[in-house]
């Protein structure tokens, strides 16, 4: 794979010693992978077998779901084209380094001023991979992307709560231990609709026990759990826990959330990251692809024609080119394709224009010095503010390097988002880094040259991920899916994985399925 | 510190450029942070200011404690030199690479047959650190020790249940349904003891409803916490969770174990490891202590005498030496030290005999195949085998390369170890092996190689750690922590943190306050 498309064939060792002086052992590893000692299909699912016959395809859309079906339509060698209009592959598969630009429609160009190092960067669109996406997993496998933990619930990280930020593992162990103190008296009232043995009944409560960190009356006191007051040294005295939270500061919304959100399918550990970006798969793919992808191709119509499809494009070099092919597969955000010239049907338009799309976004800091660490041993995770900037991410990586980068907020909430893609970039950095003391005072001092990413005002991507209504998942996710003559149609919206990089490799390859049955 | 010891000074640049082109960006990131950049104390923890003046000091023992001391007195300007027995330093702090060996007391010689690579070690003894753990992780940052995410908790990983083994994440998601369910039973009870209005409780139902995963009418019927039946996909079905698992199935212990064992203080993310393995800290302090550490110097004689007290070893080379210091700091574990011709006082050797220490054992495993993550997507963390295995270990490195070590065993019950340590090691592989099948069929015949420590039967540590009893925690530990003439004493057996290398930091500055206000 690696050298190919150059005509040269280097033997393994050769290419491996070249690795490693240029990446360190990492790279090798990687590249071991890519070579092929490792299988290039997905590990827990897998992508449909395409008939090894002439077939011809332009793909328009170079975000994951293109990137995926572009791949393996070109490995069936098919004849395959992918038109993306972005200057790089990947959609909001997007990492940002020192030298990148961003710029959000109607929007001044942030540039990215923080210093250059591997460590510092940042991913506005997708952060972390769980570890059941077997399908984005099995392309990193296979591309040699290499990967590290993600941490996404670390004990140390902060919530916002009444009197002040507290945390994580405090909140943790005394809900675990109030709700099981409250069990405990579920049971006694016969709450179990159980036949339950007398021995079972003390099991349960010993289990009961152990699990919520109650004492042996079976009522939760405070336990080491939630930290020390007094740490444990080589002094005579002994350690001392933390005394139990008030219950009512446990009972505002915050600490429940944080406490909860880590159990979420998608959110809980093991995560993982690509080494270095997230833009490090869109790269693989963009490798292995060669000049099956072409960039700045900035698609303006499609139709319909003699033949199949015909796709105008303008290019790179601002000159407008067409071409037809018999199938064409759009994997474009629904925003997007909504906003092109088409001749989809006046059903599927209506669809596309009606499905939201998250308004989510991102802003980082670059901090000179890793003060989470130093100051509060936060390695990784997330801090709940309680403010606009709802969450603060710490890197999981680069501990204890020089500097770091710091999501300084990840919004959702639409209303929020709004409010925050409203102000210009400088104005958001102010703010956030303001929200940011609520946690750690000093924060805003710390904090400098922010970029940020108001997904509803990306050009070619127009929001986060789709927001399918259930009436919409009914009526027009079935629709939105299905080929519409020589057109097919893949993202993350056409899948049950909304908002995640799976989504877009699952739809891409039920669009394979579609495009193998076609007639070519 | 690094090139000082050859007595040339390289400018930071060329050495960076050096690193970077042998060891990659980690490396450059971590000699960044050894060159001085970043402060040289720990992070939330400090070593005691020592007095700059000539003292002498003899270090015996050249595990963790006996490191740390050396270097905080060495950095003072004190005359200091660390006999070490073996011929690496570090003690329990180990790393085990293709060529080492291990020999238990009346054992065979185990010689480590792996293929090299460095994604390929085992740590016999520590393998993670905590994040609140200040003392050892500023060592980790000051000797430019590159860290990494250690999983502790993997969701995906497996525990041992009646009817199988089953994912964690069902565990735990329908524990937690089950004990917040019973919770919301115990509040209809009456259960808080405390004054709640009708909107504190709503509020309190709801975020139950939430934390538990509770449906509308607050039971718990089963979520997608637990995993998916049919995963989400592309096509037109939703996806459906994993039916909610037998009650009876959660009550037993093996369940109940893994979902609390986690919420530790001491085993909570994130936990962390140094990339390429445990023993980075001891060689980061060989490497700075240079000629001030002696290996493979094994101490037979502690003899006070006008001066001081003398110490007797024998070398490397056979020649058996002596040395009269007027200090001698000894970091032994306490059944070496009780094993040693000292004139130590007789109600300090009763003490240091009555000690119990761990009889803990680990054995890994080299597999080709890395199926854990292939079959099982499993990357990182801990299984429970409910066989005497006990706990087997995923590598949270590594993911996707040529194959990896698996940590096969680590059992910590006094009776499970000793019928382990009683094999021969090739009966441990194969028991052990045995015992992974009840997770993974096939298991058996994936893993291979099997290398094993049984920390009682180790010659310089007799133990993997001390386990005080609580009336000796009042009476001994108060004798065996204080000085006694001449001599000063630590070891992780000497602090709150047992078994934990942050013990031995802590120790270790605790001994250093005693030889700072002793009469050099």
């Amino acid at each position: 794979m690696i050298g190919n498309r150059h005509g040269r064939v280097l033997t393994r060792r050769a290419l491996l010693d070249g690795v490693a002086a240029a990446g360190g052992a990492r790279a090798v590893i990687a590249t071991l992978a890519a070579l092929g000692g490792l299988p290039a299909t997905p590990t827990m699912a897998a992508a449909p077998a395409l008939p090894r016959e002439a077939r011809r395809v332009l793909v328009v859309g170079g975000g994951i779901a293109g990137l995926v079906a572009a791949w393996e339509m070109r490995r069936a060698g098919w004849a395959v084209r992918l038109l993306e209009a972005a200057p790089r592959a990947g959609g909001r598969c997007m990492t940002l380094r020192r030298g990148d630009s961003v710029q959000e429609i109607d929007g001044p160009v942030q540039r990215v001023a923080w210093p250059e190092a591997p460590h510092l960067y940042f991913n506005p669109g997708p952060a972390r991979i769980p570890h059941h996406h077997g399908g984005i997993l099995g392309y990193c496998r296979a591309l040699g992307v290499p990967l590290e933990v993600l941490v996404n619930e670390n004990r140390a990280a902060l919530v916002d709560a009444p009197g002040g930020p507290v945390p994580l593992r405090r909140v943790q162990a005394d809900l675990r231990g109030l709700v099981s103190e409250l069990a405990v008296k579920g049971l006694g009232a016969g709450g179990l609709a159980l036949p339950l043995s007398e021995e079972d009944l003390v099991r349960l409560k010993e289990a009961l026990r152990f699990w919520g960190g109650l004492d042996a009356e079976l009522r939760y006191r405070g336990t080491s759990r939630a930290g020390w007051a007094e740490p444990p040294g080589a002094g005579l005295a002994p350690p001392r826990p933390n005394p139990p939270l008030d219950p009512r500061v446990l009972m505002s919304p915050a600490p429940w959330l944080a406490a909860g959100f880590a159990e979420g399918i998608d959110y809980q550990a093991t995560m993982l990251q690509p080494v270095g970006g997230m833009d490090r798969i869109a790269a693989g793919f963009a490798r292995v692809l060669g000049d099956v992808l072409v960039t700045g191709a900035g698609v303006l119509a499609l139709r319909r024609v003699e033949g199949g499809a015909r796709v105008t494009w303008r290019g790179a070099d601002g000159a407008v080119r067409q071409e037809v092919a018999p199938q064409v597969l759009v994997a474009l955000p629904a925003p997007v394709l909504a906003g092109l010239d088409t001749d989809l049907s006046v059903e599927r338009q209506a669809a596309l224009r009606a499905l939201h799309y998250s308004g989510a976004a991102k802003l980082a800091f670059h901090a000179r010095r890793r003060f989470w660490e130093e100051d509060a041993a936060i390695y990784g995770g997330i801090s709940w503010t309680g403010r606009d900037a709802t969450q603060l991410w710490y890197p999981s990586h680069g501990f204890h390097a020089e500097g770091g980068v710091l999501t300084g907020a990840y919004i959702w909430d639409d209303d929020v988002a709004a409010r925050f893609a409203a102000l210009a970039p400088e104005a958001r950095g102010a703010v956030m880094a303001a929200d940011g003391e609520a946690l750690h005072p000093g924060y805003a001092a710390e904090v400098a040259a922010p970029v940020s990413v108001a997904w509803g005002r990306m050009p070619r991507a127009r929001g986060a991920w789709a927001e399918w209504t259930a009436a919409q998942r009914a009526r027009d996710y079935p629709l939105l899916r299905a080929p519409e003559g020589p057109y097919h149609f893949a993202g993350e919206h056409l899948s049950w994985f909304i908002g995640w990089q799976e989504g877009a490799v699952l739809s891409a390859w039920n669009a394979l399925e579609g495009l193998a049955k076609a007639q070519g």
